[in-house]
């Protein structure tokens, strides 16, 4: 018997018969003889109709009313997926985050875990209950307030749980079958991933794979809790996100013809990611003196502004100034720009530019530790396809490279190839999602 | 300085904009030196769309679940509404029924409330923050587990915590001006009534006047809590419920004329209620032997029927038997005749008459105690109305008659006019409501 921690997301349970669908799958892992514990999104659009509401009272709403409107939204699904199961003849008792004992530091919006106490979820399942509890949602340590956490929030809901119930693992429920080495939507040959590790799902989630986001994973790792990411419109197995893929995942796994062992055949590249969400600022004719660079980035960090690849060239010996470009969200760009003017004339530097045509192309794999010349196969590619390069990032199991926003297709198709990832090549793994 | 605790109901909050409205008039209350806590309902029609969802995923929730979604409803308008307060430039915090220390037993969607321990309003009052608490909800004492407090659910929260607070007065917030002397749409004469005793208004609200609920008068008379009902579009005095008229109010109640002592005009009868939502059961042919009403009555007690009036006819020498006739709420009537049926063989009464097209009108008045003569002429004037009465019963400052159902405008109209209730024959007080 294990104890599994299921998330759907607010797609899984738009409406009532999605619901209903959803509760019949959770009966179902029960009655297999597994303790179940849910946690659930809001309803599709819910969180969208609140924040309309509350711009019609307020344009600018305080940040301890917007999270207890918005955790309304938990608490109307969770009870209605309740009510679902219990007609199917279960026992299920919905929670809140407080109740469930999410507990977050005060930051309204974005509010961080600090602790999970699940007292009352560890009681129902005891009693033999389907434990449903609110996604996206705690309580604040100090001042007892509901709050939020922000982006991704309702998976960090989940892994945190599972986590703290000592779960033997996290299915993340979504609308496509798993994490793929391309986005099919470029790649129609993309193939899913069976296993990825958490140090590969990590890079993956930070160059711009939505599937899962980054806070989950990186909890995952901290407590080792494997992550089974997978459809809700299916009964296929999707991708495991684990240190070593599971024993008792293995016998569920489609068999794979015995010829070819799956050690020998891992491949260099697990995946491709790309990111069209960054823009690129250039901060041209830098005086080429100490702490230049570190006035910028400390102005930048200051207006909370997250940097992601960072290029200084060499300072022209004539001049003894040099051009500094960086990649942000493109959302910050405004901000950004704004701060930087602020300090120009400071600083000294020429001029700001400002490129939000970008796209960031990512080559992640733990494989490529072993395998020199991976950096010369991607650029031969890339150049092969015809994409110039404008900035190079690597780490350990990561190459990124910025290129022009209309040429990632064909940075991501070219790469994809290059690596032997391509269904055809490998095996034929039949998928359906639509690549999100 | 003063402790107001306001309380507005659904209509008062439908939209963006009343929820504006409503925020500038407790913005105003605040600013003349009151301490200022809001009791909020679930906005317009929100808490029937809820039960329409719960209807789509089950025909028969659980009362937990069911309890867990309806209180999304106050969550989503407190927010808003601290939301529509900040943007005035005045602090407010919203609370749930459970922050805000309400707690009740566990019975599920009509809860009663066994303790208030609002530290955390108290808090936000010393703060000079104006809190906002969730209507019509708590939290259970032995499981923690979300409550409703059912019909008139918010007018109680509100009652409740104004007396635990010790608060100068509970202001109830509607769409009409007040009580009034009768329906309006039944009698166009019908005046508002400035002052009502405890007593009077439990019989009034007992009696079928919809504005206040039954549970929130017993809750203000046990606590000698002032009630102040008005209505939420004007900025009218409306009618006080309380032991006296408080001094304070007299200053804002308007002018009178001199030429008449209020206590010598005091009315026999302070109002003519009505209420069409009872039937009547009449159980014929029983044998009149002792403990046969006794094992009728106990059969409807354990199928958790509230019975209303009964009137039992001598026995007719002849048959040794007699005729039991009850009054009922309408909607318990199947399950009334069905328990009864059930029982038929071992009473051996001869049949089960039931007449839902009755109606009750009663009248209430602390003077009748020491007005000899209120009975006939009430029952003089409905015979001069030409209307027959079917059933009698009184209290010591109420009679009520049931009548044919069609007869009850024409009953409320005659009663209200003999007992010199109209208008123009006492003071001339416009009024602007509904009549709900």
């Amino acid at each position: 018997m294990a104890l599994v921690v299921q998330k759907y997301g607010g797609s899984s349970v738009a409406d009532a018969s999605s619901i209903k669908r959803v509760a019949q799958r959770i009966v179902a892992t029960k009655k297999a003889g597994n303790d179940v514990v849910v946690v659930v999104s809001a309803m599709g659009d819910t969180t969208d109709e609140l924040l309309d509401l509350a711009q019609q009272v307020s344009p600018l709403p305080p940040g301890r009313e917007l999270d207890m409107l918005l955790t309304a939204g938990e608490r109307i699904s969770m009870a209605l997926l309740a009510m679902a199961i219990a007609n199917l003849g279960h026992e299920a008792r919905s929670f809140t985050g407080s109740q469930a004992g999410v507990i977050t530091d005060s930051t309204h919006g974005k509010a961080r875990i600090i602790d999970v106490t699940p007292g009352r979820i560890t009681e129902a399942i005891e009693n033999g209950q389907i434990a449903i509890v609110a996604g996206f949602q705690g309580v604040s340590q100090d001042k007892k307030d509901i709050t939020t956490l922000g982006r991704g929030g309702s998976d960090t809901t989940a892994v945190a749980l599972a986590a703290a119930l000592q779960a033997d693992v996290c299915e993340i429920y979504t609308d496509v079958d798993g994490i793929f080495t391309a986005d099919p939507r470029i790649v129609p040959a993309a193939r899913q991933i069976p296993h990825i590790s958490y140090e590969e799902m990590l890079e993956m989630a930070a160059c711009g794979a939505k599937v899962l986001h980054l806070r989950c994973v990186e909890y995952a790792r901290r407590f080792a809790l494997p992550i089974h990411v997978r459809s809700s419109f299916s009964q296929r197995v999707g991708t495991w996100v684990a240190a070593e893929p599971p024993a008792w995942a293995a016998g569920a796994k489609p068999t794979t013809s015995d010829s070819e062992g799956s050690e020998m055949e891992q491949p260099i590249i697990s995946g491709v990611a790309h990111d069209r969400s960054e823009a690129k600022i250039t901060v041209v004719g830098v005086p080429d003196k100490v702490g230049e660079a570190a006035a910028i980035f400390k102005t930048l960090a200051a207006a909370e502004i997250n940097i992601d690849m960072i290029v200084q060239n060499v300072s022209a010996a004539a001049t003894g100034r040099t051009d500094i470009s960086f990649t942000l969200p493109m959302t910050d760009g405004p901000a950004a720009l704004t701060a930087l003017k602020r300090i120009q004339d400071q600083i000294g530097f020429e001029s700001l530019l400002f490129d939000d045509q970008i796209g960031k192309v990512s080559l992640i794999g733990a494989g490529m530790r072993s395998h020199p010349g991976v950096t010369a196969t991607f650029f031969s590619a890339l150049a092969d396809a015809g994409v110039n390069i404008e900035m190079i990032s690597t780490s350990e199991i990561r190459i990124s490279v910025i290129v022009g926003q209309d040429e990632v297709d064909a940075a991501v198709s070219a790469a994809h190839h290059a690596f032997d990832l391509d269904s055809d090549q490998v095996e034929a793994v039949v998928y359906g999602g639509t690549g999100r």
